[in-house]
């Protein structure tokens, strides 16, 4: 068992609350040794074994308008367990809830690092056979200021190489052509604020220029930087497509009664392919820039994507990724 | 044979022009019997058979800068591809080369409907099982005013009925969530608009409110309409993802001796399955608002997708699209 801090786990939270996010919590402990405090109601959160639990009576439901929620329900499972971090009763928090009701709790409880104008989701977009391509803003702003994009490279720029253990992050900005001077005008600002070198130096990046949306899952950037409007529709467009893809492609392999009899060669190569590209499974998404870990996970994670989220938050706090943003955000004397 | 004019082919333009380019236009004379009329040098044209040639002596290569390459190029195939249309020598054009040439060539040489702010290039995305989704803009302008996303539900609604012969359009607006009021400011101003019921009577649509990135390729809207910045990544997004997704599956597939012994089988399913989201197959992009119709392929078209867009325009000239797009923009009395 980690000596850490127990993860906040907001139970209440997830197209499946509180079962499965229960069942994730106590795999966590389990497989991962991670100690774990479930935040929620504990009348509704069934049978949790030795897990500690934190009561929070309210609940700010999936579809529900996320700052007017959290500010009305005080003791709503998000809420608390963001002041759970605060209080130092919490390492971090996991959500797989309203996203933005996690980003408002974390923000309004937790304050921002000193010198980050908003906070920023960062996502891991699978490459497949490479490490993960983190994109940000997927939704926290949907106008930004192009010093923002500015910070959100130099926070993605820290969350890449602590995570992923990248020495020299290539940070690319998302636009529609390969050319500098492409692209709508908050880019072609942002572009010209990336262009001067300041900021590289403050987080051990190379700035590429230019990316497209061709290159979010090829590896070409180990960090794309893009407004949170922009960062929210391709996550979205890109977990549907694949949806369909799937769906299309399972289709077919049971179209006929020859293909369907390949079934037990196909699927076990199939599945991890289909797994890769899971949102569920993918990888917790972090809202980078408040004074505290907070991960949020997609709202259909099975208990297995839950486990593994709750042990990034507890990976992500020992390599103390707070304070390591904090530093970044410091000008170097 | 028709009887309607040809329709001027950029034999220039093209990741493999212009080879596959005039493959692709005799296969649309043979199997379609369109009127095709290739526009580019004589010398590098290659064996041409009985097509008729207009000479151009320069190209607009594929990452040239659009706009001062067709302005100086005045003799380049997309130039003189235009000018066919708008000197009646040609019905429409079809480009698989520099899409903002093949943009900028058409607004110059044929102008702009009367009452359209801005031309908007829409693109057919594949709807497994069903009519594509029609999104405009996808690129023919980075920075809209909320004024001109109306008129692209105009434009948007009448060519989806027109060319997928739909009653009744159903429109929506992508944006980053379900209620009313998310958004960005552009999509916030342009929601107000919306929902001020005078175009939809102008072009016969339904308006749905509120659409999201995965709402793209299930069919939940007929016509999206996004800026073009927005557009563009998003295009581009799920042409990368697909790219990945196909090879991440094909290489499976050929993993272990077992299952690559499956291939006589699983293999004719599975490739119906990836045309169906090839962007080279899925149909060309038409650039809406230009007196003239002018298609846009993708660069890596093969020769049947380039007979297929060649059709396209021609039937689109048939059903009398220019005049159709005209009568939405003009006030009903």
């Amino acid at each position: 068992m980690s000596e850490r801090l127990p993860v906040a786990v907001d139970a209440m939270g997830g197209d499946n609350a509180p079962t499965v996010i229960v069942a994730g919590a106590k795999l966590a402990v389990e497989k991962f040794g991670v100690g774990v405090v479930l935040v929620g109601d504990p009348d509704r959160l069934g049978e949790t074994g030795s897990l500690p639990v934190l009561p929070a009576s309210e609940v700010v439901e999936m579809g529900a308008e996320p700052a007017s929620s959290v500010r009305r329900l005080k003791d709503s499972s998000i809420v608390r367990a963001a002041e759970a971090v605060r209080d130092g009763a919490a390492s971090s928090l996991l959500s797989a809830g309203n996203t933005g009701a996690a980003m408002a709790a974390s923000l309004l409880r937790m304050g921002r690092i000193k010198g980050v104008a908003r906070p920023a989701i960062a996502v891991p977009f699978p490459v497949p056979g490479s490490t993960p391509t983190t994109v940000l803003d997927c939704g926290a702003n949907a106008d930004c200021q192009p010093e923002w994009l500015v910070q959100f490279a130099v926070l993605g720029s820290v969350y890449a190489r602590e995570r992923f253990g990248l020495a020299e992050p290539r940070v690319g900005i998302l636009t529609i052509g390969e050319e500098a001077g492409k692209g709508n005008a908050l880019v072609r600002t942002a572009c010209e604020l990336l262009e001067n070198g300041d900021w590289v130096d403050r987080c051990g990046a190379r700035y590429l220029g230019n990316v497209e949306g061709r290159d979010l899952m090829i590896g070409t950037a180990d960090v794309v930087v893009t407004d949170g409007f922009t960062g929210n529709v391709v996550l979205k467009s890109l977990e549907g497509g694949f949806a369909v893809f799937e769906r299309t492609v399972r289709e077919a392999l049971t179209s006929t009664p020859a293909v369907a009899a390949t079934a037990d060669v196909v699927e076990p190569v199939l599945d991890p392919v289909f797994e890769t590209f899971d949102p569920a499974l993918t990888g917790a998404a972090m809202l980078l820039g408040t004074r505290g870990v907070a991960l949020i996970s997609h709202g259909s994670s099975s208990p297995m994507a839950i486990a593994h989220a709750i042990s990034t938050a507890d990976q992500l706090v020992d390599i103390g990724i707070v304070e390591r943003l904090r530093q970044s955000m410091t000008p170097s004397s």
